[in-house]
């Protein structure tokens, strides 16, 4: 269907359009688009004036163009991310309102872990999650919950590649990290400090779904030397209610 | 870009194969998917191929296919709804800590409302309302107000067509519609008892941007007969705390 020279779709380039919006870059030309996506010029145009036309993006009087609010709407209405988010939310709230610092909520997708909700305490520390973005498996506290209980091929792809550090503490020996995947699976939950940031620790246990697999993560994210056990014991008593709310609306 | 014989694009396709998702459809065979868009049963199988391929659907050991997380993170990323929903997020969750209810945030697409967030209590009332859903202007309490401080072409023309009544009480005369849009303009806020449900009523109020347009309603689900002047104090006082979050964060 109309493939480019270099073989890829139409979706593929739509994708290439698509991915070239984030948080810090939610309004953008057409020209920026097109040296943004490596998509000859024309492509570009030609696919922006589709999605606007297709009301998947929208242009403003200056003729830049944003995500339109069709496109969130079609990626949410059906989307299990947003069953998963509504199941897990009053609990994440609930976890927020004795905790106090930031409570997020990620899934694996393509070797990462890509967070689908965030609930901060404005006086929170820091904390570089964001909703909608990505950290390595390896190096953040969700990720290596995911990692853990994840797929076997995925695991031995991981420990096999090679291990990024993210901060000076993030674990980057593969022998290491496979006695802290071990540790996680046999306690069921995880405690990194200082593997992203070193001035915070990151704390994570699993969600399963109905049938038992696990299909998320729920982490928080704390200063770094505040004490774990209290909040480990709200995110587990949240983990349950959310997988039992996970069972309840299951069609 | 090929397109086809009906003379929609390839990106009009993908909306189309897209908007065969809905919160009641989460799972589908390429062949429902063909059936439901309307198009050609090659056609669909293609373009469902392509989004698999791009990530944007996912295909299940039974061949089934559902909206993939990449389409969910490529929607988000980069979203104004976005912004508006963690500008709004804090305020709604206080606003629902004391009314225990349903709270509500919706914008205005394609001449109705769509809710972009919605918190519940476990026991609250009946609620249609649900994220990424839609909810007629005239019949909405949120639909009122983005009506009311809507461009005055939308007030025409939702004024001129038919009204179609959702429940015994909605308002289906355009003389009618049109006080009570002066009303909300001159108040600041809507109350619609029964409009949608006999058994609820809505109460509805506007968010204004850094430059004062507004860009969203806040709403509340109240039981029929609930005392509604405590509740408006509450969405009051949390769509000026949104609009200075939205002031704040401005890049």
């Amino acid at each position: 269907m109309a493939n480019s020279p270099t073989g890829d779709t139409m979706a593929e380039r739509i994708v290439r359009v698509l991915d070239t919006f984030g948080a810090d870059r939610t309004i953008q030309t057409a020209a920026q688009i097109g040296r943004r996506s490596g998509l000859p010029s024309s492509t570009a145009h030609r696919i922006v004036d589709e999605l606007v036309r297709a009301g998947l993006l929208e242009r403003d009087e200056e003729h830049r163009v944003r995500l339109g609010m069709r496109l969130w709407e079609l990626a949410l209405r059906g989307s299990s991310a947003l069953r998963l988010r509504q199941a897990a939310l009053p609990w994440m709230t609930m976890v927020q309102a004795r905790v106090r610092e930031h409570t997020q909520l990620a899934v694996l997708e393509l070797d990462e872990a890509l967070f689908v909700e965030r609930l901060s305490h404005p006086e929170a520390g820091a904390n570089i999650t964001r909703i909608a973005g990505r950290l390595p498996l390896h190096a953040s506290s969700s990720g290596l919950v995911l990692l853990a209980y994840g797929p076997e091929e995925l695991r031995r792809r991981v420990l096999g590649g090679p291990l990024v550090a993210v901060s000076a503490e993030t674990i980057t020996d593969g022998g290491e990290l496979a006695r802290v995947l071990d540790d996680i699976r046999r306690v069921g939950y995880v405690v990194a400090p200082g593997s992203i940031e070193s001035v915070s620790t990151g704390i994570a246990v699993p969600i399963r779904d109905a049938r038992g697999a696990v299909i998320a993560a729920l982490s928080m994210v704390l200063p770094r030397d505040a004490p774990t056990a209290g909040p480990l014991d709200e995110l587990r008593r949240a983990s349950t209610g959310i997988s039992a709310a996970l069972s309840a609306d299951r069609p």
